[in-house]
């Protein structure tokens, strides 16, 4: 069964050494009394939890998966995620980032996704759960009125309660302006809805005793497409006058999927007859104000992939190290025993490093982007304010797509390093592949979220965006491209800096002729940027780690960040020559297929 | 369920227009009878066979998996594999490439893999009994005494019996020299065998009356490592003297592995307790006299995933014209419909024609390597079979590790393009990723292919083999490369020729230095050159079409043969430029890592 060893050390590295991150929390009001110890007490806590009590569920949730008893419309989850959910509950860990005035600790989001990274390293399947129930604490935080924050955010923080998004129909997944379902309006201020959602992850369950369901639909006069739809609270009980659990609402699971993967999570369609539910944010505005959540789980997803990443990452290694295998090419390396672990053969090693690397640079991205989501909602200065959501918004897709992409290469490369054995279930490796192959696809496919990227993010602003991040690049290569030492780091930053400044000019000239530019340019721009901002990160990881070992401390810690960067470099870093040819090579070789798709 | 629509003229298309295999094969005495008609009559039928028979047991059989029973060690295969085993050995497919002197239908082995390419894209699973069994009657062809070939050939051939190959062990896959399994002679020249295999695909099962294993072990005073092997053939039940199923001896199947797909297949633990076994070839000669089998088995394998890549492609197609989901970005395309198929969309037509391609490339590579491997054995001319067996040698790998990683990503591309829905196990396209997944592992890992061919044999003679194949390159070239219509596909033809000549020279020389060069570049190394393969095939299949256009000839077909070649030049081809910065960053990243692995 795999192992799990939180890798706590890495973590703290990210956030104390190399992002700063104490100074920048303290800064904001609601978390002045934040420190170190704190933070690294919680994860420290929290990785006890994941590796105790999620992990020992994993396969075995894989496993028996979740069962459907369409008589009674319940969904039974694996044995022992009920036990898990009491454990979690009880711990306090639903509420870690849950605002104070509704029960929650109030902790900063960088603490959030580091927890969540353990969590799913040890168990995508099951944090699902949990994911999506702090999810809709948010949207709710964001869009919900009193009565609903006062109703939904304490029972939600407690994890008392859980939370489902229902976007998808069987008829329009990424274009939600299809919806169907329908919310009629009723006197006392309620809807009653009617329609089909599937693929709704976390629908049905035995975990907790209520579920609110967030829903899209359309009010009877709603305008067509996105700009018609709404958005609901549908408890699966109503809500007593006391916050209690009362009569069963006409919201319920009419069948479950069977899935390549995350078997844990129950994947439900969900029927609604005449559900009420009440309306959240201002009609006809659901979409938008869905976005808070969606956003959110862009993000999420993100940090699934990485916790897959890595606890795959760790399981390649000590196989690695223990699997006897051939003689390196050079010469024997352990001549006393009957063939050399083959962490000597030079491929093994490029698989185990693609691993950390995708690991490595995923985490800096994420955590960096979970601390500017706190400064762009919570500092006191507007421009800080406004760049953190800047950048952000231009960030977000990145972490989704390209941590994905690049998680599922990861997973695929670490069940490798285990020949014929990576294939059989009982070694997990082939399950991590399984589970992070659904991150590609859902809270929007990864060409979503490379047509976000370009389409939104960069050229409907003209750059600005991008600008700012590039601002950073810049910043850094000038005051770093002076080191000696810094060199082999920072001359294909600034090298890549100018390749994206030219590329997205290039593009934006040719979406200005044909709007379809963009979607032909789209996957291999997102490479493109991704690899800008990893270049940024293993480059501001290897400075800390050089001021470090100039200093005197750890030498086998920080050498280890400046070997992973330089593997970085030469390794991963050339399929940038590859993706800006493919952006480049732009429509005509798609388009002009008329025959093929004859 | 999938669809699958054997494409019976693309098939023809490499066969007779761009291969010209038929005057080819009359230049062979076995073969001086073969034409056109029978190969397509052939291939239609065997087309049909796999559409109704195995096509309709795939998802099933992946549903059902096989079932062991410990009591009797008896494997039960999923329902209607054993039905589909007695139509196909009642129809005569199992004697296709058998030779006529034992019962064997004796087609040249073109044909043998487009019926194997259709049997694989209907299932995989089921046509590894089959597979495995041809491979062993050309083991027992080419190594077999006269008694050995009159016993098993006329069986294997009627489909009668079955075959394995029973090579690895739980602690050696790769390492076969680290065998343990023992065989004592015995005085009437048979052997006892004793020893644990593990991952016996098709081990046991209930379809055919007997099975034969062909098992790697070591004699008593056999030298150490793989100079030490010895191959035996060991059935299931002893023959009686007429050729009938006798005594049960002692292998039998101790466990089957539970695995992420090609579930249909038996994946066997196999014990041996003094099971009685009679030598194949030379004492300790086995390993060499096994890699017949291999090298059939690495080709096959490589066809497998050309058979999945063409069956996720038809799939994705379909519901990429069917599937109404958001607008062109260049505005409505259907304005008819609530919303355009999504095939309007730019990245969802490079998902499509990345699967294409790969499948209309591996196709020529497959069948080109087919034609040679009967032109290395019975061409009249010794200069002839020389030259066919050098680039039969130096293509296996690229068949095996090239066609399989690209028909892994083309898989995994069609089952994006279904979104949500490719998750999703009703629909098949996520078993398509889950059986194209073992394909990168057995019969050689692709790590192994790719040092076989960078070290084998690309530096090993010097080049010579590479040569042989630079010089079609170049031939191909110059009578090319003056017409004006033909030079977007030779110049980079061209180019990518030249770049490889240089890399491998740059590789030979920092070899010389250290060895585990070659590990540190194998894997670029072999996306390169299966590049160029592929530049060549590309090329060589434009030529034709153009011709046939010009010559007026069914236009539609002719022009998607153009487009699509023009689609893997601009959108497939330019991984070339990373793979060879890759292969160049040499060893230094992936070595000096101490700290990273400490």
């Amino acid at each position: 069964m795999p192992q799990y060893h939180p890798p706590l050390r890495d973590m703290q590295f990210v956030m104390h050494e190399v992002l700063d991150v104490v100074p920048k929390l303290q800064e904001l009001a609601a978390h002045a009394d934040v420190d170190a110890d704190l933070i690294n007490q919680v994860c420290e806590e929290a990785g006890k939890f994941c590796s105790e009590v999620l992990l020992p569920i994993n396969i075995s949730g894989d496993s028996e998966g979740c069962h459907y008893d369409p008589a009674s419309h319940a969904v039974t989850t694996p044995k022992g995620y009920k036990e898990a959910w009491r454990q979690y509950v009880e711990a306090g860990w639903p509420s870690l980032n849950a605002a104070p005035e509704y029960g929650g600790q109030g902790l900063p989001h960088i603490v959030g996704s580091v927890v969540h990274e353990m969590e799913n390293a040890t168990n995508q399947a099951w944090t699902m759960y949990s994911g999506l129930t702090q999810g809709v604490a948010e949207l709710l935080s964001a869009h919900g009125d009193k009565a609903q924050k006062d109703l939904y955010l304490p029972k939600l923080a407690s994890g008392e309660w859980t939370g489902t998004m229902c976007l998808t129909e069987p008829h329009c997944g990424t274009d939600l302006g299809l919806i169907r379902s329908k919310a009629v309006p009723q006197a006392d201020g309620s809807y009653k809805i009617s329609g089909q959602k599937i693929f709704i992850s976390s629908g049905e369950h035995d975990l907790a005793a209520n579920i609110v369901h967030m829903v899209l639909a359309k009010l009877p006069d709603a305008p067509e497409g996105s700009k018609g739809i709404s958005l609901f609270v549908v408890p699966k009980f109503l809500p007593t006058p006391e916050a209690g659990v009362g009569a069963r609402n006409g919201i319920f699971c009419s069948g479950i999927e069977h899935k390549m993967g995350i078997h844990g999570n129950a994947t439900c369609q969900m029927t609604l007859e005449d559900a009420t539910g009440w309306m959240v944010g201002e009609p006809n505005r659901g979409l938008a104000a869905m976005f808070v959540m969606m956003n959110r789980a862009r993000l999420a997803v993100g940090v699934q992939s990485l916790g897959l990443t890595e606890v795959a990452y760790q399981n390649a290694l000590a196989y690695a190290k223990d699997r006897l295998q051939m003689r390196a090419l050079s010469g024997p390396k352990a001549p006393d025993k009957p063939a050399d672990p083959i962490i000597v053969h030079p491929d093994v090693r490029r698989m185990l490093l693609t691993a950390r690397a995708w690991a490595e640079g995923g985490r800096f991205l994420a955590y960096w982007v979970a601390l500017m989501l706190d400064q762009s909602h919570l500092h006191p200065d507007e421009d800080v304010r406004k760049d953190a959501d800047d950048l952000v918004a231009l960030l977000t897709p990145i972490v989704k797509a390209f941590i994905t992409d690049n998680g599922f290469a990861a997973a695929n490369e670490c069940l490798q390093v285990f020949g014929g054995h990576g294939y059989i279930r009982e070694w997990g490796m082939e399950q991590y592949v399984r589970d992070a192959r659904i991150n590609l696809i859902y809270e929007g496919t990864n060409t979503i979220q490379a047509l976000d990227l370009i389409g939104r993010k960069v050229l409907m602003d003209n750059g600005a965006r991008l600008k700012k991040f590039g601002k950073l690049v810049q910043e850094f290569v000038e005051a770093e491209g002076v080191v000696e030492s810094m060199q082999e780091f920072v001359n294909p930053l600034a090298d890549l800096g100018d390749k994206v400044q030219k590329l997205t000019m290039e593009l934006g000239m040719k979406a200005m002729g044909n709007r379809d530019e963009i979607g032909a340019a789209a996957m291999p721009y997102l490479r493109v940027v991704g690899h800008l901002v990893f270049s940024y990160a293993f480059a501001r990881m290897a400075k800390v780690a050089q001021d470090k070992i100039a200093a005197g401390s750890d030498e086998t810690f920080y050498q280890a960040k400046l070997q992973t960067a330089r593997f970085y470099f030469a390794k991963l870093y050339p399929e940038t020559a590859a993706a800006i040819r493919m952006a480049r090579s732009g429509l005509k070789p798609l388009m002009d297929t008329e025959a093929v798709f004859a």
